[in-house]
């Protein structure tokens, strides 16, 4: 079990979906930073369900409580322990599945793991829900970056096989922040509509489609990150991995560069106003591990709802048998759209610790 | 700077391409393993360049002198050094490169880190040269898995945008040493020639090509790793974002898992001669960040060889003004070949760690 | 920041003194362990204060609510989150002490490091108020070791000069238990009765008074811990410097053996019906950072209450310029006998923590 | 196995006592930084033995090469590498050991973990011969920090029963080098004197003897090092216990702080030509874990020499039964003074590590 990340900035998640309350550990947060508790509040509503049918029902108010680390309104140096009591639970919807483990889920794994005593109710820790704790440090990793002039934003690259736009190759505060008061965060509102038809068509044959999401932060110096291990994408990626569902990671071109050649993929660097940029970007502002300066640019997969109404074929494990499965309870036909802030603050909390951590290349 | 990766096995790289040696530290090897030098070169060789016209004319022996840790063939539980010299260096070919930093390397990015202290003749640390001792580690990690009934294997999965085949649902052992004999690592021979045939004409207009990894480890029991963020795919994806040039891993389905329906992605189980298997492997054998027991299987996307014979535009780091750049030396035309026993090293080492960590699920 | 350690079992502590709450995060417990609470709670009382003149008048419930991890009595492998709400404060008495920081206490340099941001009402984040949370997964640790065969016990073993007897060369689970019974945790009662009359005598000058806690530990294997820098050794000292107002900690003969010959400190080893022991045990258990399988002995310096009530020369921090300070509040005038429990706690945890991880010496 | 410490800076050691070289390999080093190889030299020479009558016949040459991480020089940022090749070995001397583990050595604990796969002759891994590496990493990171104007000095506080004088208050530079020329580092040459007959009068009976330890570090900012575990004390101690034969640690009054009182051990602040600081330093120039800026102390025990030549009783671990043991080979009566090079090396290593982490307490 580590269901934690960071160097000098440590996150630490810990609660069940159906357990008291779920909730986050910041360790090594720096003291005398204020947070706004609602800018706080409006980016863990945009994880929120229930806003919608494009989501489960379960109605989460999501309202942390803060029992260290924050003194009127300021960090104060020590831990920063948040919570989020948990209510609303329809346990009694997961009895049948604590002998019938979901396929694409972890119950089987979990079950192996720790020898059938894990609390698999909803989903148990390895619950969607372990992302509200996590963007609780991620909206105040977020706060503090800003005010450095570091923004992260994010938008859904895709759905199913319908494609939103990019970002341009110099993303701005704005666009971020329109994106961020939009109901479905895509680019353009056209695509986002088709990838919400895709998501209801999922949703009404019981089933689940997957997603991408594109996330960018703007405002980053040269020389975060070092070689070869503990570079800016290992970091990133590492973390990235912890959101539920996601099965992939890939940086500027990513995947899209393996098929190219050199001389299209390069980017070719020149002086601008004194300062030196690329004229592209298919870095994803990595070079070496290591950030150049130009905008950091990111894609994650995210899969389909493992959970779908749809009949399934499974095994019992008590009778080491093959058995088929419905599932009852209310699950989001798809995940990618309210993973969007999720992927914002996980990169946001990474890069925060960056910057904590500086560039000690000299001294 | 963190050239290291491992939590229980602690794998340190250390070398610059035109420095006195490069080398790795092994430190947690388990004790009285047996390494069978010859089969450890064997590996290594695949890796080696100046084999023909794919590769930089550049000969490296890349034999190992093993400084501690080995004694008698078997390993003492004291942490393994082993380290390789460096020779024919043509080093004069990067005196130009010093001032102008070559798009896609991180040239530029060093230079920031180390305010013009790194030592970059070769790419120094950068240098895909550094794959060599992650080699040595992965090689002697394979051996030691092989022995528990855990191998590893990798193949070229594409190159530009010629494919090659997938792994079968249940790759053999067999088959990875089938691979590992060919000249050329692909599973279809006739979309390895045609491969090979991209990146010489690659080649031939002094440019390089990309090209994507599938590697795949079979013989894990389940329950191996840890959610959220000491998972299997966490520490797979920061340790294989250590080698140069990998800007996308993904793991099972990855990004293809975002555009189907979960009845498409889910593995339904099913019970197999008594043990509960899957009957698709779109979770690549990770649910949860844990191990399902079926086989392990991830891509891993390198980008074209930044350096390239074409001219290219930079810029002049001291008159901080656009410049030209003509790359002399000898490249390869695309790594990703070359690339495919170091995938398969560093995928082995991670799964010794784990190995070599357990399952305290329970106690 | 990181008030944290362990590495397969992290334990996390968070909260100020005169926070809303404060309370531990213990990720990687193994999953199945019943917890019996009402043990748990006899355990947290023997560090509660308000007991006796000898300690604080402060009253403290110290009854914590689990807020995950724990179902039905049993830990489920998800973090366990315990909280205990703080209460009984009297913060104004500490207004005066944002100016003047108190000397042999954390105000200064806790005021350089946070610039003034830190909560230190009460001794904030440092204040012994956080050996509570230790004690919580300590007294966990205790419960699921004691199960192995192996236990944790600690005694006063000097408060001032005066000297408790030490414990024998083979401790046993009864005297650890009769030591826990005690209202004063001496071996030799005549002694603890000198040693409270010590503490009563500094407290009516309105003083305080130092000591020094001898642990043991019983029932561990032989062969854990690794070298060099994972040892047994570094891995409790590292942990048990965590405790506020340690300032020295050895093993074995420590401190003593150094003053010895070789022939006098060497402990002698002899086979005992099969089984290979030592005739006496100055390493403490511990042969070049690894178990011997003997008990395992350290002792700890635990320094005089910093808090005094006695005027003390100090800084004003506004005026820069010399202070006189009269603390007020309720103040320990001895905390060693209270941290007895707590060295126990922490003892454990590491303990836990090695054996989870195994010795993975061979695979 | 984890023979290596650090956090920002991390220092590797590797190599066995009889093996093909020893070594360390550093990562993290800043760039740019000079290193004066004579002046490493004259530093490695201090804990060189064969010397004189105190220490061992063996004479090692002790001459790094340097395989990577030094151009010209100066660190250029990739991991330094540094490597001795091993000589004047008689491994014929520990045949017998084989069989009959050394009281007081780590030779029965390396064949239980590592089944009897260890290395032992000459001590193995875990011979004194290890602090060479230890001293290499350390001789660099002092030229760093004197470049700060932090220095550390250290010299031999006891032997046996005879003790040296203390450290004043404000210990100078020009004091840490006028002991480290003198051929015995102790402050007052009387007391060297009679130390030095402690130890031949113990080598003339075939017998060792331990001392102790006191170092200092001046010139440190406030404001380094995290509460709770994450401190100065709990970084240097977690180090210096990596030391052979080091048995206790203690920092500032340490042990002799318990035994006094609150008004004794309290170090009253003042304020100096306008900076805050205090009139005596019993806490050793740490509290809460964070430095005060006041210098740093800390004292180490360091035990007897485990091999004497004396007839001790052992076990034979094939025959299961006592068995008398007469160590050959040569061996030092005394480590303590030749350790005093190596306890500074650790700590300067620490130190440096603290100070590139730097304080971010603040943002």
């Amino acid at each position: 079990m580590s269901s934690e990340f960071g160097k000098i900035l440590k996150v630490s998640v810990f609660g069940q979906s159906h357990g008291k309350a779920i909730g986050v550990n910041i360790d090594g947060l720096p003291a005398g930073e204020s947070i706004d508790l609602e800018e706080l509040q409006r980016f863990l509503d945009r994880r929120r369900p229930g806003k919608s049918p494009l989501s489960t029902a379960r109605n989460e108010g999501d309202v942390p409580e803060f029992l260290s680390g924050l003194e009127n309104g300021k960090t104060c140096g020590s831990p920063l322990c948040a919570v989020i009591r948990n209510s609303d639970q329809h346990s009694k919807d997961y009895a049948e599945l604590a002998d019938k483990p979901r396929p694409g889920h972890a119950d089987y794994t979990a079950w192996v793991k720790w020898k059938g005593h894990a609390d698999m109710r909803g989903g148990g820790h390895f619950s969607g829900r372990l992302t509200a704790p996590l963007c609780i440090a991620g909206g105040i990793a977020k706060q503090i970056l800003a005010r450095r002039g570091v923004c992260v934003g994010a938008h859904l690259d895709s759905v199913g096989t319908v494609c939103d736009e990019h970002f341009p190759l110099f993303p701005t505060r704005e666009l971020f922040e329109e994106i961020a008061a939009k109901p479905f965060p895509a680019l353009d509102d056209a695509s986002g509509a088709r990838m919400q038809d895709v998501i209801l068509a999922a949703k009404n044959v019981l089933d689940s489609v997957g997603g991408v999401i594109e996330c960018a932060a703007i405002g980053l110096p040269a020389g975060l990150g070092d070689p070869m291990f503990d570079g800016v994408e290992n970091r990133l990626a590492a973390a990235l991995f912890g959101i539920p569902a996601v099965k992939g990671v890939e940086f500027g071109a990513g995947f899209n560069a393996a098929a190219r050649r050199g001389s299209e993929n390069n980017d070719p660097f020149t002086v601008e106003n004194g300062r030196i940029a690329a004229v592209s970007n298919n870095a994803g502002g990595i070079l070496g591990g290591i950030t150049t300066g130009m905008p950091l640019t990111l894609r994650v997969a995210v899969k389909p709802t493992a959970s779908i109404a749809k009949e399934q074929q499974t095994v019992s494990l008590s009778k080491l048998e093959d058995a088929q499965l419905q599932i009852h309870g209310r699950h989001d036909p798809c995940i990618a759209h309210r993973a969007v802030p999720v992927v914002e603050a996980v990169t946001a909390t990474v890069l925060l610790d960056l910057l904590l951590e500086g560039n000690h290349g000299t001294f």
